[in-house]
């Protein structure tokens, strides 16, 4: 172990973290690690079931080549996704699939709110069983808005200002958190498990509540000077809208493209006729098959967002854009007509393949994020890291299936409040 | 000389480069060597002359500071700046002064006006003793628009398509030449000797032909895939505006900030009745004066220049905006516009503590950021490097005066052709 650096252990999971499974080969082109050290630290994790088996693929010239994934249950990691009205919370295993969730209702975000959040994290960890909880090694929090000196939180789309509620939840929860502004979680989720990995120039957009932006340039997360960096959701689109935003201002992207506002505009042409007016799914088949007010709707929508990314484009000259998040369903709506807006406000140089993907991380986005938070977080940490690496994983019988796929099929009850 | 890390002397050398004079404890804050490979490193450069001591500073506790600068007769380098009609040659020192310039038109950019760029740069050249030629170490060279991989630059509002210009440059001139967009060179610029030096999170705008852009985040200069990031000028700034242009498309920031078209605007709107309507300076005067025309189209500037820096400011979240080209005269009249649209088109956190300032480094921005570019490029190579610093420099008499006080005092005309 002495003569193990715990870089090379570091540089080994997240390569395993990020590509789920790999070769050995695959393993040193990603790390330029060498074989011998390579060696060296796999026979640890193999012997500790940190790192095991889990095929074996042929290779050119008929060499066959190890199938490596990281062993689930190594350790878990609590995520926290503040990004709506209600947070969601999972329980995510070493390879970053959801094992336990849960969502709830957190209203104000005033300190008394923050007792919702513990229970939250609680009935998560519910789904370990007590021997396990000890392998619980971090809490990642994605948040909105804007975290203060004091650890307050003002996110104008909830109508929290200065909220002392992640304060409350360290009083109650005792473990290490690890906390960042949700524009910063889903960027993390796109570069370590989502479309961001093709690409080390991109931009991501992404809708709900609210509107996130990210920037990536040469691989690396472009935050700004306060971490501030990706305020897209609050410029100011159109000058002349009347469109009221959460921030007392009007014709704020936001106030234009998120989901609420969708739901609102298609509601104001309707005249609240329309029966499932607050159903986004509905609203965008509605613009599909035609319908006027819909197709109205969306239109500025495209046009909005187009508007936007045409801006963010000639600024940061992105080979990527990745749209996430509930925009992703209306992909097939949108696209075109955000094209023909980068199309009509940038030179051809600057959008000369230049490509728009839909993200596969969906509505978990921020989620997921919030758990590679916690899980490079930790591993950064040399002595959590050694710790890990020097615990042997209790050997399981079937559990060689990856954890998704009969953890996803849980439903949210079969986590219980402890 | 063996056990001097050519690291070390790299490090020594930019520090006094980027600020002129500094003492033994200002180069190891800055440079993080230990007090005995500085001693080193600077005994072999006193001892060529590369680095002289400029006086002694008394610091604190009564006790003395040598205060070193970098000897400009070292080594020279040719800057050129492709930027407007007229390219723009220097020759500069080893401490980054102009010791000669010239001007010249160069039209269409046709292979054959790169014989024009080759005589520019022998008339700067011409500005050296013979002896001293061998000491030119490389030019650096700013271009606008866009290479392509063959070495073509298209600049639309030179006219440029598909220039071979600097290829046949290439042709005629043979020395080390390091090319870069101006973008980057005026970024370099405020970075190495301007404003740029007091932050690590900036973005610039300069005006002059064109609008150029420069990003910095932590310090680093955001380039984008195809190094084409900043491409603000041609952003569409007013989807409704008239204004034509250069690219083909109307309302670009450029077709309304750009001094062609701060004077176009001027003229169209006292249609052609003011003597002095291709005089930026007068133009501005008149609009501190209350002239209703001047005003009324350095107000629309600034709303224009106040959008576009609103969204690179909602974008990139800078702690620091810098003014530089042709708007720097004009500070006082769009400074107070460019304020207003970014507090109606931000958050306040987003604003909060951000300045605004002017560059100092004027319409030699590029021209600067060439020599920079030359500068550092050359110490960037080992090779070069440790050639320089093996070569004595001739002592001469009289020479611890600035270059540049003597050397901007000539008129470009001195420079005569070879």
């Amino acid at each position: 172990m002495r003569s193990i650096a715990p870089q090379w252990l570091h540089d080994i999971l997240t390569t395993l973290y990020q590509r789920r499974t790999a070769t050995r080969a695959e393993i040193i082109a990603a790390t330029n690690l060498n074989a011998g050290s390579l060696s060296q630290a796999l026979g640890l994790l193999m012997k500790r079931r940190i790192v095991r088996r889990v095929g074996i693929m042929e290779s050119n010239g008929g060499r066959k080549a190890e199938l490596l994934q990281l062993n689930p249950q190594t350790a878990y990691f609590v995520a926290l996704d503040l990004g709506g009205t209600r947070a969601r919370f999972a329980l995510l295993d070493f390879v970053g699939d959801v094992r336990a969730r849960w969502e709830q209702d957190i209203g104000t975000g005033k300190e008394a709110a923050a007792k919702k959040l513990a229970d939250g994290i609680r009935i998560v960890l519910a789904d370990l069983a007590p021997a396990d909880r000890h392998r619980v090694m971090a809490a990642g929090i994605s948040y909105p808005g804007y975290l203060d000196e004091e650890g307050r939180i003002t996110a104008y789309n909830l109508g929290w200002i200065r909220s002392p509620i992640l304060n409350g939840l360290k009083k109650i929860i005792h473990m290490p958190m690890f906390i960042e502004r949700d524009d910063f979680t889903s960027g993390l989720a796109e570069r370590w498990l989502g479309r961001g990995q093709s690409s080390t120039h991109w931009i991501q957009i992404e809708t709900g509540m609210g509107v996130g932006f990210g920037i990536f340039n040469q691989g690396v997360q472009i935050r700004g000077w306060r971490k501030l960096a990706g305020e897209l959701g609050h410029v100011t689109s159109d000058a002349n809208a009347e469109d009221l935003c959460k921030c007392g201002r009007r014709g704020c992207l936001e106030a234009i493209i998120s989901t609420p506002n969708i739901m609102r505009q298609y509601n104001q042409r309707v005249r609240g006729k329309a029966e499932d007016a607050n159903n986004l799914t509905a609203i965008f088949e509605r613009a599909r098959r035609g319908d006027r007010s819909a197709l109205d709707v969306m239109t500025r929508v495209g046009h909005a967002l187009g508007t936007a990314l045409a801006w963010a484009t000639n600024i940061l000259n992105p080979e990527l854009i990745i749209l996430s998040g509930d925009i992703v369903e209306a992909e097939d709506i949108v696209v075109p007509i955000v094209r023909e807006e980068l199309v009509r406000r940038n030179l051809p140089e600057t959008i000369d393949g230049l490509r728009i993907v839909a993200s596969p991380l969906g509505v978990d986005v921020r989620l997921k994020g919030a758990g590679c938070l916690a899980f490079l977080s930790t591993l950064n940490d040399p002595e959590t890291l050694l710790r890990i690496c020097r615990t042997d994983v209790p050997a399981r019988t079937n559990d060689l299936h990856p954890a998704s796929l009969h953890s996803e099929a849980r439903s949210n009850t079969s986590a219980t409040p402890v």
